[in-house]
């Protein structure tokens, strides 16, 4: 445990790239904001603005939420785990309470304008990813959260929840990148092609997009960066190191 | 390195995920010739049918090769380092000379048509796309397979050669995503929302395209599936190791 002990320290760099995820992701949901102001005419739950609240709501969720959710195990290095896990789960709760939100907003205008619905790439990934992310909410609630599962059930587990969750983000940041090009397609069409502004403003919104995926994607799987080990943990980890290694505690 | 030794074996499940990984690239690859020759006309370098070269060409060279390549060091794990390195390599040199040819063909067609370029978002993130590639396959060679760079710095520059690996190559499924959109919007328009039978299996070849992606990052990511180091680079290591943790050759 002597090598895990020296990283109780934040790594140098950490802070830094945090920061710059977060100027990313503020910036990914102010730029949303400004397109829809400058070239949607706002944002209202009534009449055709109602559209505009799904690309809002989506990307404040299922973007930055979401993947600050996943960030809170590098950030809150020193807390209990305990907290830090209440904490992953309730972002997640949030990202997907506001997520719902933009959801029903794009059927009630669809149901209101008479329009088809999921029939689209970006609709069928997107109920996917709905449909995911709660599924992972709930098994990572079951196995973490509550005392039941046991230590080495948790230690298995664990590295699919990271997985599923990374898989899930970045999905979700594929299926904004669609909904944004389908959004762009179907007003400017033809004149997307004349580099009209809206077009513009709006692909530099993709790349921030993409950006932001990376950035947090980077500092989830940079391995010098996990959390270290809490004493609690430690303590709870004991018996099965004990028991799978034939370490004795003393050793540690 | 006792526990390392015991990964020499193929793990059991490995071969099954590779196995379903590939059938899941050449189901793709072959959607999406099926799809260019049932609702597109077919392939041809001349005429309307050059544009098809272009989905085609970068789903077998992005899509299926950058995926295989990124697969190479779980798929071979007894061969030489190097074989595997040479391997690894020459694969994405065939993806990118393959992609070359799908982007000559459609900035000709553009050219013949008098359209104009790089104005979508697909573009923007398919030229990012592929100058990190090549940048990637450029210092990857010059780390990695000339034998002027030492162990230490091979060994600090392998994490961020991996996690770029991954990130242009889910970056490539994501620009596929797009210009499935795209083709299907400019072609289909209004009539994508009464379910045509082309946007259905557009929808499908979309999602199929994430299921690659998502399974070769799941082989590639899995920590007890990465490939056990060699007698040879045990032997070369072993200097390093020495120098930095104080192991006596013998201790190994």
């Amino acid at each position: 445990m002597d090598s895990r002990a020296g990283l109780a320290a934040t790594p140098g760099a950490l802070p830094y790239y945090v920061a710059f995820s977060q100027l990313l992701g503020l910036t990914v949901v102010a730029m949303t904001g400004a397109w829809l102001g400058l070239y949607r005419g706002g944002i209202a739950w009534e009449g055709a603005l109602q559209f505009n609240v799904h690309p809002l709501s989506m990307v404040i969720g299922l973007i930055f939420l979401q993947g600050d959710a996943l960030l809170v195990y590098r950030v809150f290095r020193n807390e209990t785990k305990r907290t830090t896990k209440v904490l992953h789960g309730l972002l997640h709760v949030f990202a997907l309470v506001i997520a719902l939100v933009g959801v029903v907003a794009v059927f009630d205008y669809h149901r209101k304008k008479g329009y088809a619905d999921l029939y689209s790439l970006h609709s069928w990934c997107g109920l996917l990813v709905l449909v995911l992310y709660f599924l992972q909410w709930l098994v990572g609630l079951s196995f973490f959260l509550f005392p039941g599962a046991s230590f080495s059930l948790r230690s298995r587990y664990r590295p699919q929840h990271v997985f599923f969750g990374a898989a899930i983000f970045l999905l979700s940041v594929g299926t904004a990148l669609l909904g944004l090009k389908e959004a762009l397609l179907f007003k400017l069409g033809a004149k997307y092609s004349t580099f009209e502004a809206e077009g513009v403003l709006a692909n530099v919104l993709g790349l921030l997009l993409v950006g932001f995926g990376v950035t947090v994607l980077y500092i989830l799987t940079r391995s010098d960066w996990k959390r270290p080990p809490q004493a609690e943990e430690q303590a709870l980890s004991m018996d099965f190191k004990t028991l799978t290694e034939g370490d004795s505690p003393g050793s540690q």
